[in-house]
């Protein structure tokens, strides 16, 4: 595909060419974006589950380091209501607010998920976007659904985006009213007034929904690539061959069988490339706003994305498991200073995640990135073209199918319907709670991970390696959060000087300060009382 | 030792010979108690690290059963300031409070550690405890030293009792004053004030600061054992040759090589039975009272520590490793009810952790133990006769020491300083971070743990088989607090109830009532404006 403004800002930074999502699912993988801790670490593993009060996020780095950071679009975050309750937080105060939104001011929330049925809508909020498309004249309770996400049958009825068929019609709305152009045109009004406001330094989370279901784009897009420019499918006969019990179930879903048809993707992947030009189009508008306005030289930007789509390849539709399509997501990122021009247009192999975004951005502001709390790192010496000594050896990705049908299908415990990825450049590997075989691929010799080695004896050596490095990464530091390193160190000995003598049977075994004066001798005789 | 009131408790209840804390050390111990989570999900691993405010106690549980948590006595808990700063939270407001104190209203806090020295008091609280005895004429600023923890000389000064070589003496107090009996006081007065407010039904955690250094014990019980009571020392020559690193540095440390010699352990033992045998009186006084007053019929009883004490075993001191003296507890449980009438006396030998006291709370109030949050199990099928299936197989206790010389002494970093113990009734394991080989005792022939077999190759399957299990608890799923197993469960398959339909690609994969009615088509005719 030519995206010629995305292009434009890998050219102006670094891209990383092998960035991993810690979770290939909207939700969860957003949290550790915005937590920069591992699913396991922070436990908001699937969609809707809530983001514990407690975790402190990239908004509270920020301000620590006098940046506000906002949300423009789409988070997936729900509130955890009842630790709000517990302690007593109001999301009308400014604190509750923050929490209910994982740390970010809100200049405009809209997850772009206005699904609506008999129960009612998927996301219960207001949708300041229906009410956009409400003011403009498009008619109906759910315009999202009824104009941007549809397009219109022959009988001028609504042709609901939800129906894959339509996917390569135009969806019946104003290109320039359509969910991509109007969250651009947010992050434009949201700097304006940041400017007018004083309100800068800012970070500000610009957050698309597109590409995503429903697959439907407005025209021009809806045809600009036909169904000979969809790539062939990546899928082997043998993959359906006995495969890993949680990888069947997924290939056994609606959602994989209907990828496996070739009418789907010859419909859908046209219509999710209409869908990424337009985000390269007003990437393009926004990149041009921002040189307008010199916002373009001091500002950091990236560009990524919270998983991948399978789009039938393996057999299986969405994201939710770990194959490269599904959990390696695209990562540029442009730094306007100085010391990032010897990098500008180069690319990063170095193992990177979705984490280390957070230690990045503290320490371009000129923080240190907690390590107690933070488990990404930063990737500045990456962008500064500084070699990162000791980098990681290996990416770990999770996934929590616990409230998905495949737990229902494999009998499996809502705490055991877990999967932990460790994969490096040679080795992906899984393993699966609740007593299943783990799955494993060779990188380099089956770089479209087509042969699954899980059960392999030949390969008991490379899985046991594995297992060891899950070992090494679950029993990690994880939640003394509470206490840094340095804060540590410097406690050390101190109980000492605060009088805390022990082992010390005598005299002989004590430093005389302590003897003299608070030891009793100074203070003469002791006299009870009574 | 002759302990008839605590034996009391023993007939009317189960003694449970295989218990253990999650960390042989006050605080973090105590943190797992009071949360019913290891310290490895909690992360307040030492003491003094602060307990994260989001982390969900006792009290918050026994609130919502209707029962009020109350604290008389020591918890060794910090609190979490940072994090209550960014919640906007007080420790003046009731839920600040609460908290600030892990959970429990605060009758009395009192952790008994009013060390003093030239950078001032260990605890920078004010001492209720001092206060009442300065109210009753005892002397000075910290009449807990001067008297409490003292002797006196033969020329009348201060014999203080951080030098061990006084803990023959008596304490330079009415025994009415020391802290046992001036604790238990105060429990007579919380459920006097309880029964007096309509404060019922509570929890009261009754917290003694002894035994415990300093090691002194008023009249009469200063010389109710002399050094001919001592136990024979548990240790070996053999222990100090080639140790695991980390033992090789708690040996050296000054409290081993104290209670390595011989005239320490004649010493302080005697005074530490003495204390013991202090707190049994008061344990029968409070009996009294209670039965006096008919709580023993409508009150359920625990009796247990939050570590034990080498005094001298393994060439050790104090507490911090893993053989039985630091990390076996006792612990006793009394159930008035009438399903525990047919285990009245027993003892119960299944595998018992610390954090099963917050699910048996939980569930002896008729609640069900949230599973997702707590980690811990109730306890009571074994106090009503009811064999418990699957049972746990192994129990796990943790020792961070980065705050410690023995970091410094081995040069180990502070996110390294960790030990894990896993342990059953065959083996006792212990991994340590940072390199260092495993320790393993085998139970069953060596009970006394006096030969560490963890760097021994004829073991090398059982050292992995526990490396298993390590790692199988590693991964367990201990962050996902914010919502249970049932409401995942009662979850499932809603979103397309609200709409979210996918894997549809036409009419033929949809259920009719979505098609029709949220599809567009009864909504007649779609046009777009303008």
């Amino acid at each position: 595909m030519d995206t010629p403004n995305i292009d434009r800002i890998a050219q102006m930074g670094v891209r990383f060419s092998s960035a991993y999502v810690q979770s290939p699912v909207c939700g969860a993988s957003r949290m550790s974006f915005y937590t920069g801790r591992y699913v396991h670490s922070h436990g908001a593993a699937w969609n809707n589950f809530p983001l514990k009060v407690g975790e402190i996020t990239l908004g509270d780095h920020m301000r620590d380091l006098g940046v506000q950071s906002w949300l423009v679009g789409k988070t997936h975050m729900k509130v955890d209501q009842k630790g709000m309750d517990r302690l007593g937080l109001s999301s009308q105060s400014v604190i509750g607010a923050r929490v209910s939104e994982c740390g970010f001011d809100v200049f405009e929330r809209d997850d772009g998920l206005w699904a609506q049925g008999p129960d009612g809508f998927y996301d219960a909020r207001r949708s300041p976007y229906n009410e956009y498309l409400k003011s403009k004249g498009y008619a109906g309770e759910n315009p999202w659904h009824d104009y941007a996400n549809s397009g219109v049958e022959d009988d001028n009825t609504v042709a609901s985006g939800w129906f894959m068929k339509h996917a390569d019609k135009p969806a019946n709305i104003r290109e320039e009213d359509s969910e991509t152009p109007y969250m651009t045109g947010k992050a434009i009004e949201f700097m304006d007034k940041m400017k007018a406001d004083g309100g800068e330094p800012w970070l500000c989370h610009l957050s698309y929904i597109k590409p995503h279901w429903p697959y439907i784009v407005p025209e021009p897009y809806h045809n600009m690539y036909g169904h000979n420019a969809v790539q062939p499918v990546i899928r082997d006969d043998s993959e359906r061959d006995n495969p890993h019990p949680v990888y069947g179930a997924y290939m056994d879903n609606a959602i994989g069988k209907a990828f496996s048809r070739d009418e789907v993707r010859e419909k859908v992947i046209p219509a999710y490339m209409g869908l990424i030009k337009q985000c390269d189009d007003q990437i393009g508008r926004l990149l041009d706003y921002m040189g307008k306005t010199g916002r373009i030289d001091d500002t950091m930007i990236v560009i990524t994305s919270d998983h991948g789509d399978y789009l039938g390849d393996h057999w299986l539709g969405e994201k939710d498991l770990f194959h490269e399509q599904s959990v390696k997501v695209p990562m540029i990122i442009y730094d306007p200073c100085d010391a990032a021009d010897q990098t500008r247009g180069t690319v990063c192999d170095a193992l990177v995640e979705s984490i280390d975004l957070v230690a990045t951005f503290i320490e371009t502001k000129g923080g240190t990135s907690p390590e107690h709390i933070v488990e990404g790192r930063s990737l500045l010496p990456f962008l500064h073209g500084a070699a990162s000594d000791n980098w990681r050896e290996f990416v770990v990705s999770e996934y929590d199918y616990s409230a998905t049908p495949a737990a229902v299908k494999l009998g499996v415990a809502p705490r055991d319907a877990r999967l932990f990825m460790i994969a490096d450049k040679n080795w992906k590997f899984m393993h699966a709670e609740g007593g299943f075989r783990p799955m494993l691929f060779d990188l380099i010799n089956d770089p479209q991970e087509l042969t699954d080695l899980g059960a392999d004896a030949a390969y008991a050596n490379t899985i046991s390696f594995m297992y060891q490095r899950l070992a090494q990464w679950t029993r990690r530091m994880a939640q003394r959060t509470t206490i840094s390193d340095d804060e540590i160190i410097a406690s050390r000995g101190k109980s000492a000087r605060r009088g805390v003598l022990l082992g010390v049977y005598d005299e002989a075994d004590a430093e005389d300060e302590l003897t003299v004066k608070y030891r009793g001798k100074a203070q003469g005789r002791s006299v009870a009382p009574g």
